[in-house]
């Protein structure tokens, strides 16, 4: 696909991680949801991160971790989101250009700080994240430019995006401009709350704007409200042209109307963090795609993206994806 | 000793770490000292950062990791150094306290940032720092609390205090009040060429003020300028009550007079990263020696702080380290 500038621009909430250890028991004192993500004040979040062991700060936020792994993997990538000028700000820009991905949003000087997701990682690896969006809530249309999504192959949404005001016109404006350019539209469900809080939005959106949904086995359950994976499974292969779902240990199903993949998960020594397991998945799965490996070779690079990315703390990779890369197509 | 308040009491730089895989190609292209730590100015920090590979940000400071460890490990800590108000000086404030660490020395107002260490880890694990010193030139003798050093059992300095310029009376103040209470003062000779830059500072103020200190093989023997390290440990048995020296894969050494012990390094599995190792054994053994468990105990643990340093990314703990000092006293 080497037609477009770019293989995936992707519009998300530009969004620095604090990562600490926490204890379940600290969980359940602070009434936090595990394993979700859960949308805070200011006046929260002060608290909490007082509240918090020490800390590490990396860039995160679930759409530009995918961009910043699929331009790992050596593909050519374009992210859309806001943040403030202030040093996370300065930090969340210059880690996303260092792996190569274009970003030119412009920087929002209102005095509102760029967001914070405040993440707790218990010992079993789950990840509990608290997100203080700041500036992200001023994203919106306007820096949706019309030829940076029509000169991408795909344009990659985070159900997230439906949260902060303004963003979802961002979101509809660009996939707009995706399906008159003749290209894909792919979306992330983010969390299974997430489903919950805009699940009529999203079932509409999925029907009438997106060609390739990701969701975990959580969300796509949400999403279709069942108990039973194969029957979200059923519904999702007549809602979208492709859907890629992961399972954790279980690998992931890929499905394209009768064509489905059944893929196992890569081995892991040790399961560190689980944060950005999904998107490092969407990045495997969309580098393959736009380099016309198929989907199987998609779903197989996804999760060797997930595996590297739960093998160590942080959102972002630590290995080189361009031999990983190498590999998987080898 | 339980008669004081505090275990040890640091001063040092306050920094943040930031860390970022770089090829050594980078750093001959540059041309950094790899392995050393080098000072360097706002617009030499501003455009390495713009070259250096997309980072993670940590706490970090040579005296201020060590007293992190310590009290990770069950000490009791303060940490008098200086930030600035901004996002890095908070996040720094928040994880020295949040394991423990007493640190309440004033921040700086004056527009001045918090210090930051780019750090570019090689793929042999190596790190090579350059320090923008930020916030930390303000730090003087006013910010030295004489009731904080006096109920100290150690008072802990590392040889960078003597870059800042005001920071070295600071380190004499807190040296002397120590010295009339009674308690010991620990040095850590740094880094190589720290020790190039203030040999003759540093031998008197061996011979004159140091009880314990700390140096690794590169250190001392550019400290007697020898190239035998056995010399080196002639050398140092007469010149302070005990010194720690540590030689990598090869362990410790840790000598008073006539006493010798030579303990070997731990096993780690991994090398990733070797940012901290010698502030964490530093950590380790402070920790026991203050426990009264004795020098061999004290590198012992030292060893076993640093192992677990170097086997991930960053200078602070990730493991359990009461679950480590119980093992190590077992």
């Amino acid at each position: 696909m080497a037609n477009s500038k770019y293989d995936v621009t992707a519009i998300g909430n530009a969004i620095v991680d604090v990562l600490a250890h926490a204890e379940d028991k600290f969980l359940n004192d602070q009434k936090l949801t595990k394993g979700a993500m859960s949308l805070i004040d200011t006046a929260t979040a002060n608290r909490l991160y007082g509240l918090m062991n020490a800390g590490v700060e990396a860039s995160g936020g679930s759409a530009a971790n995918t961009v910043a792994g699929l331009a790992g993997l050596g593909g050519k990538a374009a992210f859309i989101g806001k943040v403030a000028g202030d040093q996370l700000g300065k930090a969340f820009s210059h880690d996303i250009r260092a792996v190569g991905v274009d970003f030119d949003t412009p920087t929002l000087a209102s005095g509102v700080p760029t967001a914070r997701c405040l993440i707790f990682v218990t010992p079993d690896a789950q990840r509990t994240m608290q997100t203080f969006l700041g500036a992200c809530v001023d994203l919106g249309p306007e820096d949706v430019k019309e030829s940076k999504i029509a000169n991408s192959e795909v344009v990659y949404l985070e159900g997230y995006l439906f949260d902060p005001p303004r963003a979802k016109e961002a979101f509809f404006k660009a996939a707009k401009i995706a399906k008159q350019a003749g290209k894909k539209v792919s979306l992330s469900l983010s969390d299974p709350f997430c489903v919950g809080r805009y699940r009529a939005e999203f079932l509409d959106l999925i029907a009438n704007h997106i060609d390739i949904l990701f969701a975990n086995e959580e969300e796509i359950k949400s999403l279709y409200q069942v108990t039973d994976f194969d029957q979200a499974l059923q519904k999702v292969r007549g809602h979208c042209e492709v859907a890629a779902l992961t399972r954790s240990e279980k690998g992931s199903v890929v499905v394209k109307g009768d064509e489905v993949h059944v893929i196992d998960a890569e081995k892991v020594a040790k399961v560190v963090d689980t944060t950005g397991a999904g998107d490092a998945y969407a990045a495997g799965f969309l580098y393959a795609y736009t380099q016309g490996k198929g989907l199987r070779a998609a779903g197989k690079l996804g999760g060797m993206m997930a595996a590297e990315i739960i093998s160590h703390y942080g959102a972002r990779a630590e290995s080189d994806l361009k031999q990983m890369a190498k590999k998987a197509f080898a």
